[in-house]
């Protein structure tokens, strides 16, 4: 039955007519088809370089109400025609995420099939609690976790997990599990039981998140790694000061060396340490910690390793790049999310445990019930009491769909790319007058990190006048460019060293067309400064 | 411009021709029109009495691959038409929540409104972490919180909030939150330097959660109250066994001399009161517990008062029945699920914290930066470090829309309109020969809670011959209906009442005629038993 019969303006104004209200077929047709327009209409934009990125507009502005776009909450309902107004008005003020010049975040671009899985998960609009009412969800869950861990490298014989709203749950999960493997009565006595724990990670990312409000054109920079972890060590009930941070190296890979004397230097501050948290993929350098001698430490010490691969994982789909995450087969969970480099739309993140058994009898509540019998399929599939939460959204079929729809190859295709492009920016950024490479060697991940100078610091001697100017040229470029609109890029500064921009790739759109663009752009606006 | 323009099969097989691939305009069109015609189908499917709720299959037969629905992932990619038949065997084995005669869950319809808002939510990709990623969707959720907030009834000087990926993790902000606003210290030093700290909450969803693996058929009934309250215990250190059961009266009340006597006692036990969880509407008689009664033992010891109104809340947007919350203004967080009793598209679910700013000082990390000054916007909107998770998705614009195209007034009538069938069932149940109520009074909520007595049962003494038999029943009547497909409804035990059915009503699309098969299909799968 074609959806196209429909045309006109709507003959009646109110949401009372669509379905399910009786002959609300033709109503509904027509209004979900206009709205199909404006999706359409919007993801065909968002494709096109000629397409603005965003369309800036200050809090208050929004709020003042542009050209009649008014958010507040009515009374009385609004017509149809008012509410596609609503939704254009809505697209029109966000940020073009998919267009091939958005550079901001990790998670980009706007893959088609998984935004058809989006509208087909809405409109089933179940959760993924039991079989009973998720039952084909349920099993590709499975289906997906089953793949995902024999990716990773684990047996037939283990491996467990879930999916979880974004990478911080899914890493919150990790430390709880692995709380839970090494003292169980946690679950029930609390934490004043236990001994004073210790949480080891690299210390790469704690100076990202501490600048949080300074630095919030780069929002993503501190979301992983150390941010996570010490988010989570306050939720759990660990206390934030029990994170230990562990040393990186220039490249900002987690230093072995310092791993083990950090563990001893705990020990002997009487903290009992437990797990370690290494990142393949950090989020400003896309480093990758040393996995196998990380695994070693964790081995002769009896920790818990997890190694949080939000944004690495994607690399295990390609030949080409898997073997930067080599030991990750030996971690005892992991975090992978499918929603940065494999494009899958937000949110999809899982929690990989080793462990079979280990989620569920951490987070279940009544398995003295377990063998009731008046049951009527079989509940190993009810997956409930694995989780923290009760109704999870359908994250899954996403990435099954694109799975589908692209294949193993597919997907590793499309992380190649996003690689190739990161080479082709490393490589003209050697060539360019202006800029200049936070660390010289080729990026393993998508990440770039760089400077750029404008003309009138060119000629400043090194030291602490050049570096004060230059820490004000990225947020400048940065803020003419959202006004602007012609492309959006982040940047932080990182320890010593001053604002930089950061590229990442992540969106398969992107061609090198668009980082020529991007680079004569940031001259276009930084070169009067 | 339309999208009816694309006619015929895809004249290419693989995705790679979709955007963002150069001249893929043609085939995406095409592909969405496809899949939208199919989403359409299943939405006209959902609202016909004469389809079926559900097909349902057993795990192995989905597993096995029933008329070559493969779940297997593949290497290489399928073709688009093949993606095209995957969606509509993902619907088709799926389970119609939106459908009338669904009364399993606490959520169900489906809100053709609500659906639009996700699809767009899915299109525009982004999440709720900055201002500068998620402009108008920031705002948006700062509108629906604030006007949340004055329904529960708070001044315009207090409140604070967020939307959670569902109601256990909002109860599970709230106990974070009190925990953090008595002992700020929790955050970086952990629980090992709290005394022993005591949760209070009623029992009555004590029984049902410890039933989870026994009573699957009805899934959704120890979601809330006792069990998320316990699982936060566990996930925040807290411990389960710190959880204090309060005694309920015989309709599911929280009796406030039991609470007030409850901590008298754990204090003599040596825990510390801190946190009281009152329950608006629990999950299976959707029971009232007195708040204002309640709200004075909280005051008289100091104690955090939340009230858990994710079932219960919607009942505010109903001048004739919000009276039941009456004293949730006295509340210091409240929980609140628009995708229950409001009809948005799972998930929606907001945490609201009376006193303001006590979210972000309990979640950041970094506030040490706060003054920066490079930012190129007011920040105050980037709700990052508000929320433990960092990429959030957009669950605010689903209700936001809806709100536009009902307005308060039609979100009443819907509540309303639950309710009026909750009473009709009541009715009916007292008028028809073979039922009996589980309690006697008129529901107050949509719960309704009956036996079904078949002829066989009926001459028999009351005792425990005839309990386990009737125990017996709703299992087998339930397993009967999944085979049929022609109604879902949920069923458990309660303390020493052997499995009695539920039904609640959150869907408008239902009718008295639904209610009325209900009870015929009952009497029509159960009379023989």
């Amino acid at each position: 039955k074609s959806m196209c019969k429909y045309t006109g303006s709507f003959p009646v104004s109110f949401v009372c007519y669509l379905l399910p209200a009786s002959s609300g077929e033709e109503i509904t047709r027509g209004f979900l088809q206009e709205l199909v327009n404006i999706l359409f209409t919007y993801i065909c934009k968002s494709s096109q370089r000629s397409s603005k990125v965003l369309d800036f507009h200050h809090p208050h502005q929004l709020k003042e109400g542009l050209d009649g776009f008014n958010l507040n909450l009515p009374d009385q309902p609004e017509t149809l025609e008012q509410i596609l107004v609503d939704c254009r008005d809505t697209l029109k003020y966000g940020v073009s995420t998919g267009h091939p010049r958005f550079f901001n975040q990790l998670s980009s671009g706007l893959d088609v099939i998984g935004t058809a899985a989006e509208w087909l998960i809405s409109t089933a609009n179940t959760n993924m609690f039991t079989y009973e009412v998720s039952p084909v969800f349920i099993l590709m869950e499975e289906v997906l976790l089953r793949k995902m861990q024999s990716i990773v490298g684990w047996s037939s014989g283990e491996g467990d997990g879930i999916f979880c709203p974004g990478g911080t749950i899914s890493n919150l999960y990790s430390i709880l599990v692995a709380r839970y493997h090494f003292y169980p009565e946690v679950k029930t006595r609390g934490m004043g039981v236990l001994p004073q724990l210790g949480i080891f990670t690299s210390e790469h990312v704690i100076t990202i998140h501490t600048l949080l409000y300074g630095q919030l054109h780069l929002t993503e920079l501190f979301i992983y790694s150390h941010y996570s972890v010490k988010k989570s060590a306050a939720v759990l009930g660990l206390g934030t000061e029990n994170v230990v941070v562990v040393k990186c190296d220039e490249r900002g890979k987690m230093i072995p060396a310092e791993l083990e004397s950090s563990i001893v230097t705990a020990q002997e501050k009487g903290l009992v340490p437990f797990y370690v948290n290494a990142t393949a993929g950090t989020t400003v350098y896309g480093a990758f910690d040393p996995l196998d001698a990380i695994a070693d430490i964790c081995h002769r010490h009896s920790l818990w390793m997890h190694v949080d691969a939000a944004w690495g994982g994607g690399l295990l789909m390609s030949d080409r790049h898997r073997m930067k995450l080599q030991g990750i087969e030996r971690a005892w969970s992991v975090t992978w999310n499918p929603h940065k480099m494999m494009g899958v739309p937000l949110q999809c993140s899982a929690i990989l445990v080793k462990k079979r058994g280990l989620l569920r009898q951490c987070n279940e509540l009544g398995a003295e019930y377990l063998f009731q019998a008046d049951k009527h399929y079989d509940v190993s599939y009810d997956t409930g009491d694995k989780s923290i939460q009760c109704g999870r959204h359908v994250d899954a079929f996403k990435l099954w769909l694109m799975w589908k729809a692209k294949g193993s190859q597919g997907f590793g295709a499309q992380v190649d790319k996003c690689l190739e492009n990161a080479e082709y920016l490393y490589d003209q950024l050697q060539r360019r007058t202006g800029f200049e490479l936070v660390y010289k060697n080729k990026p393993e991940h998508s990440n770039v990190c760089f400077w750029y100078t404008p003309p009138s610091l060119r000629g400043l001697p090194l030291g602490p006048d050049r570096d004060t100017r230059l820490h004000q040229v990225a947020p400048q470029i940065k803020g003419r460019m959202m006004e602007k609109g012609s492309v959006l890029i982040g940047y932080q500064p990182l320890g010593a060293k001053v604002n930089f921009f950061r590229c990442v790739f992540s969106n398969p759109a992107t061609q090198q067309e668009d980082i020529d663009f991007l680079l004569d752009e940031i001259i276009r606006l930084g070169h009067d400064l």
